[in-house]
């Protein structure tokens, strides 16, 4: 079984990691959405309030599976007997940054692989900043958000 | 009349975008240079202190308004019946950055769009991060602000 | 009267091209779509059928011209009183290509301003060079070119 | 059955190309290298070449499959029940392209994905342009190449 | 004598930082390997620690010197006659950030000019930030690390 | 004697070149600006012509050497005792091209470096390109050309 762990911060989850996730699950028998516990970063919803949103997201999707972890992201993988790591590249500046990531993955996690994805065009500028920003100028974020997707 | 704003933080303004300012200046009938407030920035300027450079920088300058808002910029154009943003770009990280938030925009503004310039090749790396690591050295940053301003 | 000039070679005009002109149109009294003509390089279309679709296309705005020009874009620009470029980019790296060719503009010109547009996500990839690839894999370019736009 | 294809010119395959197509093997259930045939352009290697030496290169790895085609890419993957691109990415401008490119073959292949993957960082920077260069100025290719391709 | 200065905040220094410095060794006659001292930044290890570090790595180069500084980069320079800043290169992104201080040196320090390099591919993606979210994690950082050097 | 190769077309020579040439000859004791003879290539200027340029601008020049070479890089490197290669970079995109070429000059040229430099701000999109292409266009390129160089 081909496990992939995609993992990121989803404060909160928008449509863009959705359609990842779901794209991954085209290539991966399981994927493993893992929330990175960062007791430094201030989040604007709190770890139970983004696992629930996760899990509402993918309720209809045995094959995802929503988790969080704390420590290395090779650790957690070892851990779930996963090879692979998903992540999303919206643009040249992401690339750079997640490539540098993807090495140091590769080099802590005996070979580890990266796969990146890109989401479709119209979704390709959607991002949890974006959505965080909206809420805080008392704009609707729900165009950015998986649909039905409540955040009150 | 073809309004448009260029919004920013101005801490402090520098020769860039003044340069800008006056570009768009050419292309628009009216230019709000507008800050954006936001309260959980820590800024080296405050807010009327940046109002009063804007000020005192475009004073000869009928068609440039300053003023400063909060909330979404998207409102702020709305209220303004402007239908143009206004955005230097400095660089390849810079666009990956402004592209974004120009979709953004046109998203939450009913296609409010986004006009890019960049200014002269000279003044292209010039930025307010700069002129305020410059004056926490205690250095003289007087190069790189708009010609008679005064920081003190 | 504020007049841009679109230059390009439109081998052929994309969906891309057809929504930045409408967005000039928006900021401008007069947009002149302009086929750069360059004996050296080969074109899939002939600069008669270029002219054609571009004519097609805007043939309902009265505020676009279409024509072509030989020699330097600036020396366009000036013959017809435009004091402004627009160019459209699509990424980090046509950021990189075409500021350089506007700073090469502002200094050839006497100050003549590029204005940079993004046109929507969904198109932000679309190309000439695309299209005329779906062309030469015998593949339906359709999706890609204005709306009732016909390559035959 | 997950099947990935892994297009490319391969004049002359690299090891790069090598290591990027075993990772593809251990996501993928079978990885087609196929040689996209562009009869308008000049490569060193003729075609019969670069098949034998790609399959030099896999002769002991039965899940990757090597051929050629012609027209479309997505017109190849829909005749080999493939859902998968799979294509290396080195740095930010090659991101750039290749986004562009998978954004063409999602929209042309009804939702075919393109999988993006880094080589070690000791061969990010080999291409086949590098290759080709070395022997035509006289040098010794043999360390950017599989482990006992012969060129001769 | 050609002096350069290596600034940076080596928290902690890396085998890339050690890979710089020494390729600088080969060029200058002197290479001042210099911690700026940032009172509003935090530090994983503090000064004293970094400038250990420092200068346990470089115990075997006299022509390496190891010391701190306070304000601008360019005034440090000047009180120690060098005309010359050595920075590394990762990736496109850091080259737009780089090039933007470069420029403000040239600026600011009488045409200062910075030398840019690249050290070893399978070392160019290792950065402080990384062997800083290694031990975060609990993590063996070592591999990122100066040979020999021991963090604790 | 610390020697440096300056490699590249100089078809024609722009004032970008000879500032980073004269950046060079500051850091080294001797510069060869080298003109990298390739057979496939067609050129504006005739390599006579090229070479008569280059000895012109640095005719006041001792250190500045200028010739020709065919083959390799690093073998022109290697007869000339040169570790040491210098190349400008003017943006991102070149970053990612030049690194790429300057891992292969190590790799085939046993740790040979390549120091990269920016010229100034305002010569910083200068290019060879942009100069064949006013002269194309019928315009003057004296402005990006070094002071007294006459193309005639």
């Amino acid at each position: 079984m081909k496990i992939a762990v995609f993992p990121g911060s989803f404060d909160p989850i928008t449509r863009g990691h959705e359609e990842l996730v779901l794209r991954a699950v085209e290539i991966f028998d399981k994927v493993i959405v893992a929330i990175g516990i960062n007791s430094q970063k201030k989040y604007m919803f709190n770890l139970q309030e983004r696992l629930s949103m996760l899990e509402d997201v993918f309720a209809d999707f045995p094959m995802v599976e929503v988790t969080s972890y704390e420590g290395l992201t090779v650790d957690f993988c070892k851990k779930n007997q996963s090879r692979f790591l998903v992540r999303g590249i919206r643009n040249a500046t992401d690339f750079d940054y997640e490539s540098t990531i993807a090495y140091l993955n590769a080099e802590m996690g005996d070979g580890l692989q990266t796969v990146f994805l890109v989401c479709r065009p119209e979704f390709s500028h959607f991002s949890s900043t974006i959505v965080r920003e909206i809420i805080k100028g008392g704009g609707d974020p729900s165009k950015f958000l998986p649909e039905g997707l409540n955040l009150d």
